[in-house]
């Protein structure tokens, strides 16, 4: 027999392949198993559509009749809903196939809801477990949970920077520091991310389109724009491609630098996750606030000792976690998770 | 049967051993092999003592005796010696013992000694050949080459720093930037150098031991301690530990900041490798003149924000190449080699 662990491990893979396409709804994965045996799997596509366990069941039917999944175990990395939104509740649906046991991953994140599943399922002889080691499933709704409990969404500082820390586009050698594989790679990031944040001075520097042209990731709305500008929105360049090309409808303004207004909005528009793609202060201003949640820095084979720094001034140490490393082309990817709760202890 | 390839492989393994140890001469290792069997191997241990050929000329011997070596192959990562300095040389070994055939794999970086072995082994009827790859014997010697064509010693810059490229001591948290296993790797460092470089102001900020403390490595003398100053020797502290402690006859000084002739002198006092331990502004001198070879950066997991950059300011990019990355603790350590044969392409 194989672990719940296991099976939990497949559920997540099927939930990673929503990365990026659920907001504001998080990525979910579900197995249905019965005598070691995989009768169904499913994950959520797309907020509107079948939950996750909707789409196991459905495919367990299909394949094996009513008969053949009753008694079955569901696998899902979230606890199921428990009430009717766009979709009927998961808990209704996995009463009504008859399955005998759910084990889930990660509670759900609203506090309202969490444990709910578990009473409405107990009460109809449903057994319910959850895995011990939640860390995976956790991961996968870090963005929905930051939204559901703060308000604010998931926010990652994406930069591409030399050995040391700077941003610079040496003469004569092209607009770009880092290669074409991070540069590739930044589309795999906007396509998991529901909204670009970039500032005015960004903007009228590299005028950037801030699009996802990679054709070959899994179709999806273009995120949306978001300008943080410190003056009025009438000193950005009315000609820069975010107000001029097929996707100007998805760009948005905030004046007066305004970051949580900023943010709260694009949670408004239904985003989880957002990319910051942008200069040393905007950057700056993010991890002062408090408000980054994660970072992946690009570093290219260079040193440049100019002072255009990635990061702009800090009245504080920003303490990192979870670091992790890979190489794209010839430059390093370094993500890691920004340790928000010490900030108080470093303020001057 | 197996590779020379691999038989070669097991030479580098050998000399390895002494890296660190063997300056001025190169670190060397040898496997003497007849019947797919080994029948003895060697390295060199320290100038003055019996190189490479000869230790594994002499372990075979013992074992196998005198007949038992007869016909053998000799493999050995550089090019057999051929004439008597300290010790005799290693051609007339090779023929005293028999061996009927030398593969090597680097040539002898003096141009007035490569082929000579040979011409000399040829000459005696002992076949000659050269692994295709060289890459990781000529590794081995890098530092001895350098020497040999530019009387110029290895450079490697070793720096801690923050992930936006700063050197900061956040207050109140102690002295250190990058983690303990950070700081036990910088001896290693310490131990395959021969000197270690830093400037006054490092000096005078942080009285640097710049020793090699941990005990469970190689024995070997402490490595020479340059201080490079922009002034005056009388003007650093005279109660500094470099000149007050046990080893305070191995430190120099080095007037009106000359890079060239600090590194000449320590080439003179027998070194091949210098690692370089200094602040911002010297990191970026010894690359500005293109004397720096190698760097090793250790990232620590923060964002400091402080404008206090590993690197000051250069007048064009430096580029870098082989980059490798490791975990080091909750630090990477980020090695590379300086491409210095770019350099006038970017000067403005």
């Amino acid at each position: 027999m194989a672990s719940d662990e296991h099976w939990m491990s497949l559920a997540v893979t099927e939930a990673e392949k929503g990365i990026g396409l659920t907001s504001p709804n998080p990525p979910v994965g579900a197995i249905i198993v019965k005598n070691d045996t995989i009768l169904g799997k499913g994950w959520h596509q797309m907020a509107g559509k079948p939950h996750a366990e909707r789409e196991a069941i459905a495919m367990a039917t299909e394949k094996h009749g009513k008969q053949g999944i009753q008694g079955a175990t569901i696998y899902v990395t979230l606890e199921p809903c428990s009430t009717t939104g766009r979709t009927p509740a998961c808990t209704d649906g996995i009463i009504e196939a008859g399955i005998s046991h759910v084990c889930y991953g990660s509670k759900d994140p609203n506090p309202a809801h969490a444990g709910k599943a578990d009473k409405i399922l107990k009460e109809k002889g449903i057994s319910v477990s959850r895995i011990s080691d939640t860390q995976a499933c956790d991961l996968l709704i870090r963005p929905f949970s930051k939204v559901q409990k703060t308000g604010l969404p998931w926010v990652i500082l994406k930069s591409g920077m030399s050995l040391d820390g700077n941003i610079t586009r040496p003469k004569g050698e092209g607009k770009w520091l880092t290669s074409e594989e991070s540069r590739s790679y930044v589309q795999r990031l906007r396509h998991q991310s529901d909204a670009i944040l970039t500032g005015g001075q960004t903007l009228r520097a590299d005028d950037p389109a801030l699009t996802i042209r990679d054709t070959s990731l899994p179709e999806k709305p273009q995120p949306w724009r978001m300008l943080v500008t410190q003056q009025c929105a009438s000193n950005l360049p009315t000609n820069a491609q975010v107000f001029t090309d097929a996707y100007a409808d998805r760009t948005l303004i905030q004046e007066n630098g305004d970051l949580i207004a900023s943010l709260n909005r694009l949670v408004n528009k239904g985003c989880n996750t957002v990319l910051v793609e942008a200069g040393g202060t905007l950057m700056a201003s993010f991890l002062r606030a408090g408000l980054a949640d994660e970072i992946a820095f690009f570093y290219a084979p260079l040193i440049t000792g100019t002072p255009i720094p990635a990061i702009a001034s800090l009245p504080h140490d920003i303490e990192l976690m979870g670091q992790t490393y890979q190489r794209i082309g010839n430059d390093i990817l370094l993500s890691a998770l920004v340790v928000n709760d010490k900030k108080e202890s470093h303020t001057e």
